[in-house]
């Protein structure tokens, strides 16, 4: 159980249902995930969370596909079992295939290890980097 | 300075200079950094590194440009100063733009947020994530 | 199961004994939590981590309500999920409200995703900030 | 070097230049740090960045030191240097004290080891806690 | 359920039942443990990590105890659940003692206490120590 | 600079100054260094991080040298570039040599891997190694 309890759409106030109502329209779902319900307690979080979610995933230079994939990066890296289910399962729903999550992971461990390494070692950074 | 002393050309075995010549033939560049020069001093790591970054980034289902974008993603996240300088010089040559740069951020930003949200509040994964 | 088992109190050395016998004394319970129950395992460390919950914990500058928040911040941010539970536990118990954990969790989220912005862009500390 | 050059008064754009008022307006200063002249790079991330700290900071059931206390505790977890020397300048300047400032790092410090422990030992969390 | 099904040996191509047939020989063991069955599904990815985990724990200056508990620490640091679980395991199959154990996660308890204090204090490097 | 100044011999109090002498006996050296010395300025937490250190650093089921790569793994793991500097220090004059730390190195990097390639697929646990 979460912390907090879900508000569903039944016991919500009209400015909280009225964000769910826009996270099913700019989805084009009629599921409202937990994230969003658990946060609902807090409206003015969910209100700037949603508007932000809105805004920086939306398709820009990069296409919503990439963000997806590079928001599951961060998810692993700093361990959010919850994000990292919720964002899988986003960014296959925008095409992300068997092959592109297993590189993904493969890219996420590499750098990983020479995180460490080079922070192990204190190796300098080349003057042509800065 | 690093806590190992880097390894010049000059004083590299025949076997590190080999893959010293094989990272600028792969890179078309004639730069080694410093990355490479101080794991030099582990010529069992420096190969093994080296084979698994020439696979991982090479080109697959994700394009160079996305892996050196995830990579940053890790690299922001996990706090590695040396690999953030060096992946975003990595990045921007293979076409990163400002604009690029600035979203690769902004996603980085909001799933650390989200990540701490859904942490902090034992946010249940749901059913049809998992 | 955790990894070791949790020692109970009939079979407790009269040192640890004595140990779950103060902490039921100092927090005015009679129940003592896993934590202790498992670090029991090793006498010493159960002995100096409680001397030093009880020293680091008490009132001091700051008061207790606002160390067990600043406790719960770091173990969202370490991501430790016994150490969440707990210790918002423990901050409800001595009056955080719904509206004192909403505004912790969202202080939580703005600060991690500023880190990043912050170490992404490897932004220079301000000369004033020194 | 920041990895973007900030963006000063006289170049920034008019949306750019509000926002820079806002912030030194709020602040009761006439120095904007850092933090927001390389941000300005992306506007939106600006004003959104900006409008969350201006609502997450502001007082509410925590006073604004304790949240900048709240602050510098992820800082120092997710390990920003720019966010910890930044937010401990906030903190000093809102009333934090050596004594307080010794009492966060000492929470810091003790939930650090602890959520070591409760991860290592992989510590159930007890059902009352739940 | 992991987010890819693992390979069971009857479903394995050649080239992946190879593999499994390497890890049963050097481990002495008929138990292939899930992390390789659900790598498995990124040959490449299979090949090279169990390449690199055969050099890498292989006795050399350190022994293959003592990089047993090495793994632990980090993945402890890491909060990895199922690294910890694991590499537990190993460790006490190579002779990791209760009271090795305990040791180990005071050490690892401790180090995180003082990397925050003196992240947090920001202490300058002494001279001697570069 | 540190956030806090170091307290010089001259400065301290007889407290604190009884800790300094008994660091300098303990490590066999005239040199405190700059960690003591900032953390001086809370003398009760000088005092218990002291004692916790000459507990936890002594000889026990694992020798001086292995706890401190363990420290040192930690640090690297955690990112804590005083705490790298300091124990890598410590491993040296306790015997640790070059290959000793390139293993180590080594060692911390394939964790890095596997942790995140575990977390990411979330990899269930084995029954066995529960």
């Amino acid at each position: 159980m979460a912390l907090v309890a879900p508000i569903e759409d039944q016991s919500a106030s009209p400015a909280v249902r009225a964000i769910y109502d826009d996270i099913r329209t700019t989805r084009k779902t009629d599921y409202v995930n937990n994230f969003w319900k658990v946060l609902a307690n807090d409206p003015a979080a969910l209100e700037r969370t949603w508007a932000t979610v809105k805004q920086v995933m939306a398709p820009g230079s990069l296409d919503p596909l990439i963000k997806e994939m590079i928001y599951v990066a961060v998810s692993i890296t700093n361990n959010c079992e919850y994000c990292i289910h919720s964002h899988v399962a986003g960014a296959r729903a925008k095409g992300m295939t068997p092959q592109m999550f297993d590189e993904l992971i493969a890219v996420i461990a590499l750098a990983s290890a020479n995180n460490r390494i080079a922070n192990g070692y204190r190796i300098e950074v080349d003057e042509r980097f800065k």
